[in-house]
Formats: C-alpha cells, sequence, structure tokens
C-alpha cells in the first residue's frame, strides 16, 4: 500500500448545512449526486456524507462505537489490487469491515486499522488517477 | 480559506502499534520526535498521535463528544493568516476550540465545524509549503 491518502469523506447529520459552511469558508462543490458532495481539494477530495450513510457503507456502528465519524479513501485502478490490499491489511492487523464487492462506481472493499479508522480502498470507474498517486475528479 | 487539507492527523490509543501497522502496510515513518510520528504521503502529510493529546491540543473532549479522533491540518504562511482564518470560520458558523497562539512550532488555532470536525489552522516555521498550495516534511 502506498503512502497516500485520496479521498476524506467526512459524514455529517446534514449535508446541506455542512456544504454551505464549507461554502461560507469559500469552497466550491466539485461533483454532487444530491446525495454525497465532493470538494476537488488541490492532488485530493474531501467529501461530505450523511453519517449514517457512511457508517453503513463502511461496515460500521455510527454511533456507541469507536468509529469517528469518517472515512479514507485510497484509490486503485482495478478489483484485483482492493482485493490484495484488503489481504495485506489483515495481515497486518486490519478488520474488514466491509469485504469487497462491486459497488454503482466500480469496486471496493473497507477495513478498521487497529484504532478504528476506516479505509476505503477502491476503484472508481470515473476518477482521473494521476502517475503520481494524486486524483481528480472528472470536470 | 482555500480547498485543501495538508495534514491529517489520527488520534491513535498506542502509537507504536499504530506505527507498526502502517509499517506492516509499506509505509515509511518521514519524521518522529518520539511523540508525534508523521508521514509525507505524498503532497500531503498523515500523522498518528496520542488520541488523548491530540484531544487536548484541539481543546475537545476525548471521548463522550461529538469529535472523532481526528484533526484536519491547513497550513498557512504566518500568523496574520492563522487569525483571519479562524475568524472567518467563526463567522462561517464554526466553534473555536483552541484560540489561536503560539506554539513550539509556530502558531495555530483550532476550529470545529458543525459537525464536530476539527481544523487546526497552522503556521509550522519547518514545514515547506509549495506554490500549489501542498506541503513537504524537512529531509
Amino acid at each position: 500500500m502506498d503512502q497516500r491518502l485520496n479521498i476524506l469523506t467526512l459524514g455529517v447529520d446534514d449535508v446541506r448545512r455542512a456544504t454551505e459552511f464549507y461554502e461560507r469558508l469559500g469552497w466550491q462543490v466539485t461533483f454532487t449526486d444530491g446525495d454525497i458532495v465532493m470538494f476537488q481539494a488541490g492532488p485530493m477530495i474531501v467529501s461530505l456524507w450523511s453519517r449514517t450513510k457512511l457508517a453503513a457503507d463502511s461496515g460500521v456502528a455510527s454511533s456507541g462505537s469507536q468509529w469517528g465519524g469518517f472515512t479514507l479513501g485510497y484509490a486503485v485502478g482495478d478489483a484485483a489490487e482492493v482485493d490484495a490490499i484488503c489481504d495485506q491489511a489483515v495481515a497486518a492487523g486490519a478488520t474488514l469491515t466491509s469485504s469487497p464487492r462491486d459497488k454503482g462506481f466500480g469496486y471496493s472493499g473497507i477495513f478498521a486499522d487497529p484504532d478504528g479508522h476506516t479505509w476505503e480502498v477502491a476503484w472508481i470507474r470515473a476518477l482521473r488517477r494521476h502517475d503520481d498517486g494524486t486524483v481528480e475528479l472528472p470536470a
């Protein structure tokens, strides 16, 4: 697993309220499907999504658990790489919270590190991946 | 405030255990003072630090609160810019959890967004800041 972070998804109670807060700070939404909101933040992506949906998607309890309301994203080039990195993480001591599987956007698996911080390893069809490991939302 | 994230600091129960986990994933420590551990992760930095110390530093309760055990870092060029962005964030609806002040490494202020996610706006003397908004730990 390379030393990089491509996407930070923040779980929020109200996506609209959170979006408006970041807009007041001067941020501009790069992409939204009306559910998740994504900001191209230089070489990476910061997303806002319903905390309960993010927890369900990440395979963790949204409250009363160690989980902190965010998921880190690591973008790869194909499904086989997702499988390989999830295997490597489990061998290193991670807990697989969502087994690798097809998703609407591509394919992903999610693991929690020893402190419960979740990483989604994802092949995202629409995402542009650069040679330097950075990512870009399509225009 | 520009649309970027320079540092992600993960609060962990045991810095050594967490470091060894990420090392087993293939990551290599870029800097440590024996307390905080920093990985240069492409154009940004991922850090591991004691969850209780991070909470105390961020001005939040380490458990039983909305706080999720991580703090986002936004690097700027001087103390005046820290003050200005903290003022802007509060005007946008943030809660200042740690007023801007001198720190050993420079100067910083910390605010929580409407969901309790904390941002440290920091002038860090030793950090190399590039024109494209990315950051680099000194060699």
